[in-house]
């Protein structure tokens, strides 16, 4: 791996590499000494010029879990507002012998252009615009499968049946998840207003559903995403109260769902919107185990992207600093 | 111990085992590595709903010594501001595997709130509203049980007198103070205008004195409370001026003190106000000494709520990483 | 060292230990574990209370690489908006155990204030108003000699041409580089409007420049300062426009260079202001290899003033924790 920008870029084997050596950091997780030494003297600086505490916090956990150091770059305070280019802004950064950027942005293509301008320095996006957000998509299918496995249903993504629901125009998410799911095998239906449709569905490996219940019966994972009210959808649905009569999992509609599909979310959730309250605290809803596998899928995309000091012999080891 | 919510959940034994960790940890930071491995690998969050750099800092400053890892969680930038509930945003900081939460809020009983929701992640209440700010009240014993052992005098609170001057209605500090002053033996009483008293002092183990100079010849501890502007005290003085005529601890009043009373002081100060410019910098005042013990009261704190990986045993090793 | 607060304490000996110590850490910033256990155990703040996101991640680097631990006491979210004084504010700082301060202000001599009042931590300018940023001008002088060693020449200062071209009136980077060149034996020539000169420059061991063209030819060095557009230069020059056309580094004046001549710039750049974007990018303007170089000089500051637990030789050792 150069850099994770994109889920495509990483194609299958990529996603099942990641997803092979997250399984060795997530047993870490379980360890009463979460640490290993695998990134000592590497430095990781999160670039968030769009705010988000959750996924910040979430690759921050896992440098450290790495025992990487970890610098925070926020952009309201940054050289930008002093008329500096983006691009050297990049360039100071990495010149200070930073290892790896976890770039966000709210503008579509900033990472991969970032990526372009940095030396040596690895790059991981970290949610553009409305364009993707691959580690999200990752720990989605890491937890499909584990939870699949523990089902004692194939762990495979072959001829899964994933339903993505809601703001798929807004959603970096959505598209990441569409390529992942379907780089996996799995059959990817969108069921969304049509205002909430990108314009265009021309090369997405991709059904339409023509009837919400109707797919839910049918789907082995409901993907559910959040109104980005902030990335302006807003405008694009009559009001909360009728979005969530026409494409919210509401209790009945979760009703329909068989016992063993599993509801994911990338969190934040907005209860009573897109997720009623008792159905975000069903079994089958695994958002908080999403987030800890979230830890796990982004030590192993450092990991990949950063090597250890010995190689892959490093991983799992304890830290002993 | 499982959560530091309030004085009172830890009793009088409770608050023996805090001081009696503490003054091993008071002794790691006069060593040249002000460094132990005790808690390597585990990651504590600091939750400020309500600003507060010094607590904050005062807090990262004990973990990092104890080799946790720290994460900070700034609200202003959190998903609560995308719709997010708060329970979902805890659940989701502990899903990362944060072993440790330090949470302040400006309403009373979030912390309580916080630690029912959480499953097996300490919580610790580092001021909630009016309510308590229990760490601060035991850095205060610690700090008054150390001046007193190096005056010769018996380190014991049975029968001490301390005066809590100032804004106690709208002061967590006093409230927490109240609490383990009285646990601990000593009597307390409360000097503060009519309006800056509780509306109730049911139930509460205090005095309230008659005359503030007679009280101050009688104290062996006087504990100064800031007047919290931001929390709305202004409305209930007159003036600045006529508080500090009233109730600042003015040269004249310092005059008053016997040698050996000590003058404590939660900080911020704000000086001329509660305390003059030179009553502050006396020695009885022990304002510096007071954050230094502070440092090693929050890392007993968090050494009982965490414990050590080998147990007691690696409380005062120096860290080898 | 006791402190760092200008050029002028180090003298010329201070600046050439503090240039041979950054060449031991520069060499530490190529080795795959980019850390040393200098300073484990040693506790750093940075105290930005004017915001720098550049200079604070170089000197939080530079603290990590030496594997101390780093508190960031963001001004803004300070004690001091609750009436706190600034020196109780440090004082507190220092209370809590924190060995080294790095402080930024908008205003002259507050580092220079922060030094007389703690007691045992050390102090380290980074920028005070329009007077000095000290370890700026030693990472030019430090890339200075590196380029010229690497070009074959004599990397001493002896009769060096450095031309300061822009606003040194607003510049506390000028002020430092004229005392640190000057020290070591360069001969410092100003370039500007008259409008961007200080109202006097008696006492600075410079010559003003009657033809910026004229200097250009001359120059060894050519120093770039910013339009501290921030600080009120604005009001100094008439148009952006026709301070390019008078001052700027224009591809034009860049053509009058010697090839050997080096170009810095402390960053952030403007491009097409005070200097034009291809100029920037030519092999001479070494901006990036400042910021490379500013990591190993700040460590190298930190490491003279808090020593090394076992000495001097702990330099330069790979870190084992």
């Amino acid at each position: 791996m150069t850099h994770l920008l994109s889920v495509a870029d990483l194609g299958r084997d990529g996603i099942d590499e990641v997803l092979r050596v997250a399984d060795a950091f997530a047993e870490v997780a379980r360890r009463p000494v979460r640490k290993v030494p695998t990134l000592r003297g590497k430095a990781i600086a999160t670039l968030f010029f769009e705010e988000s505490t959750r996924t910040r916090l979430s690759f921050e956990t896992a440098a450290k879990r790495l025992s990487a150091d970890v610098l925070s770059f926020a952009a309201a305070s940054s050289s930008l507002k002093k008329g500096e280019s983006l691009r050297d802004t990049v360039e100071t950064i990495e010149a200070m012998g930073i290892d790896a950027l976890v770039v966000r942005h709210s503008a579509a293509g900033v990472p991969q252009q970032v990526a372009r301008w940095v030396r040596s320095s690895k790059v991981v996006n970290a949610g553009d615009g409305w364009h993707e957000h691959p580690t999200q998509a990752l720990l989605d299918c890491f937890t499909v499968r584990q939870v699949r496995a523990e089902q004692g249903r194939d762990p495979r993504f072959e001829g899964l049946q994933v339903l993505v629901v809601g703001d798929v125009r807004h959603s970096r998410v959505a598209r990441s998840q569409v390529l992942a799911y379907s780089l996996l095998g799995a059959e990817v239906t969108l069921a969304a207003p049509a205002s909430l449709l990108p314009p265009s569905l021309e090369g997405w490996p991709v059904r339409v559903a023509e009837d919400l219940d109707g797919a839910l019966v049918e789907a082995d994972v409901v993907s559910l995403l959040r109104l980005q009210a902030e990335r302006g959808s807003g405008a694009f649905v009559p009001s909360l109260r009728e979005y969530t009569a026409g494409w919210g999992l509401t209790s009945r509609r979760a009703a329909l769902l068989a016992p063993t599909t599993i509801v994911t979310h990338p969190g934040p959730m907005v209860r009573g919107v897109e997720i009623a309250g008792d159905v975000a605290d069903l079994p089958q809803a695994v958002v908080t185990r999403q987030v800890t596998n979230g830890v796990a899928v982004r030590m192993a995309v450092l990991f990949l992207l950063l090597g250890a000091p010995g190689g892959a012999e490093g991983l799992g080891k304890e830290a002993d600093g």
